[in-house]
């Protein structure tokens, strides 16, 4: 990612500032819905730290308008004239929920912005823009790469125009999903089970085919021990009625409707998905559900468990992929392997818990031809 | 591993002299053929070497024969008077290329023997109370794990009286061995197969079916950066008649002939290769051959590479397995995980290399059930 400056570069204490910013974003416990994380400390003209803010979650202040208002609360209204504004996201120019945070810092005095990452949604980028435009000094891209880290997957989203989709898939070592009556319980070890429980914790929607839900009838809810936030939204996508006894017909206790999406173009689910402020997608369904997002160029990383377990027979863990001769291949960068130790904190499901053995999981990335 | 002593407890010289003759077994370089790796060292009655020998392989002197002859060039006739051997295998009973060594031991005067591993062998086993029925003091089962570990494979061929069987495997993320028509070079990365070498290197009998030998013309051979032995047997089985103008038809350079097995039983296939002192097969057919071994419960140990590829399509990993439900599943232990890294070391193949990437290699066990 670039590194671009534009007009003078960052003072010392504008990127120690920044650091810090970093560290609020981080803030450990947010839920924040659909927005990254954005920390912001607003500093004197001798670099002296005059306040702090970051960025709650969808609904609450942005990073900017927390510490203007802090600042304000301390020091008073006029804490803010010839004050910088140091920002690990360029400040938003967009009305949304809240107010635009660059008007927001001309309004306060601030005569200089320092900010790490350009804004990649492209209905809120150009404050920038905005407050260059009023005179102020901009200084954009410091540190812009660990600013990315702190939101890869929503950065990513954004600049796709659609979720992130991950796809988890359990497979036995012959790369069946099941054995040859369908069964699936449990080809992977409870260790491997809870980890994809934490997966999809950290997903906001969790997508199924209406096939899956037929054979499997699927809760699709996040396991307690697993869960820092609200559930993730439960999708299934596929024009088939959902059986009205099956488990995503019927509302969770915490009365999360399923959303049905009635096509079968991966393309019309996303963007009804992006529509809903669905930003990371674990595709959780079949080898048919799977297929079709891989055919639509809509897979951005996979989570696959491997289980020491040959079936010789069962579902395959993808369908029909077009891919005819080996030159063809889908070909994928491996970026990780764990091996997934068996566990025995999990006594709770003990009766239930399936193997107790060692499994392997790999991260994948479908590779971009350079 | 049972470390039972029968007798007297060995003497610290002893057990310093048994390390001993581990690492003389342990010399690199030998090509053992069907025959396990031995070393032998003999103490005169105050714990003081003699001499020392190990075995260098079928149709050469065993380990004690070596030493014992050593032990007259250097001293004399008359060198043994009273003396102790000590051996990592039981002194063998058995007349076959050579004569038994429990015997030569007697004929030399030996009065104490001190061994670690009893001959797992049932031809040549009785060593040990050939010795104790003559007034031989005896002690049997010193660092015993140790000396299976020196032959780990030759050990449970003998436990088993069959060949030991490794079925590799090399797979997409799907359980693919090649794509839909077929075509399978490369799935895996030219570092998994020079990984894959080195193991064929270590087996002593390559098999395939006659399907794969009609489906991919294979030679079997052992790519020379990888060979540190004589070529591995190359074994066909299967009824079929081999096409005249395959590999496997035509005598490599240095002459050895294929072994063709006509049956479709694996147990008839393994008796005619023990027959023939094969005691480790690397089985590399396809998912018919591997489906009959795992059928017959003939396979030892899995070594699986898997490739971050995917096909969607083509021939499986391995066919029916007579699994119809979950709990049938066969299941294995997972013994490593290795990280096969991208490697640039194989210039000669670069042309026809393919992919440069990560894979990972399983090795497992059948898990036995307890």
């Amino acid at each position: 990612m670039t590194t671009a400056t534009a007009g003078p570069a960052a003072r010392p204490a504008e990127t120690d500032a920044l650091r810090r910013a970093m560290e609020l974003a981080a803030t450990d416990g947010l839920v924040l819905g659909p927005n990254p994380r954005v920390g912001c400390v607003l500093l004197d003209p001798d670099g002296v730290t005059i306040a702090e803010g970051y960025h709650r979650g969808a609904g609450t202040p942005h990073a900017e308008a927390v510490a203007l208002a802090n600042a304000r609360a301390a020091v008073g209204p006029d804490a803010l004239r010839g004050a910088t504004a140091v920002v690990t996201l360029e400040p938003c120019a967009h009305t949304g929920r809240t107010g635009p945070c660059a008007q927001a810092l001309l309004d306060a005095g601030i005569v200089r912005v320092v900010y790490a990452q350009p804004d990649p949604n492209p209905v809120a980028t150009g404050g920038g823009a905005l407050l260059r435009a009023a005179g102020v000094d901009v200084v954009a891209g410091v540190l812009e790469d660990e600013a990315r880290a702190l939101n890869p997957v929503w950065t990513r989203a954004m600049e796709l125009g659609r979720p992130v989709v991950t796809w988890k898939v359990a497979t036995s070592l012959d790369g069946r999903t099941g054995a040859a009556d369908g069964t699936s319980r449990w080809i992977t070890s409870a260790a491997s089970r809870a980890d994809a429980h934490r997966l999809r914790a950290a997903c906001d929607t969790v997508l199924v085919g209406t096939g899956t839900v037929a054979a499997d009838d699927p809760s699709l809810t996040v396991r307690d021990a697993a869960r820092t936030g609200p559930q993730p939204l439960r999708a299934v996508m596929g024009r088939r009625d959902l059986p009205p006894s099956s488990r995503l017909a019927v509302p969770p206790h915490d009365g999360t409707e399923t959303l049905h999406l009635r096509t079968h173009d991966p393309h019309e689910a996303l963007d009804a998905l992006w529509a809903a402020d669905r930003r990371h997608v674990l595709l959780e369904g079949g080898a048919t559900l799977a297929a079709a997002f891989w055919r639509a160029g809509l897979v951005d990383e996979v989570v696959a468990y491997v289980a020491p377990v040959l079936l010789g027979a069962g579902p395959d863990a993808v369908g029909d992929l077009g891919v005819t001769t080996i030159t063809g291949a889908v070909r994928l960068d491996v970026v990780d392997v764990m091996v997934v130790a068996p566990s025995t904190d999990h006594p709770a499901d003990q009766a239930d818990a399936g193997p107790d053995e060692t499994n392997v999981r790999l991260t994948l990335r479908p590779r971009k031809e350079s």
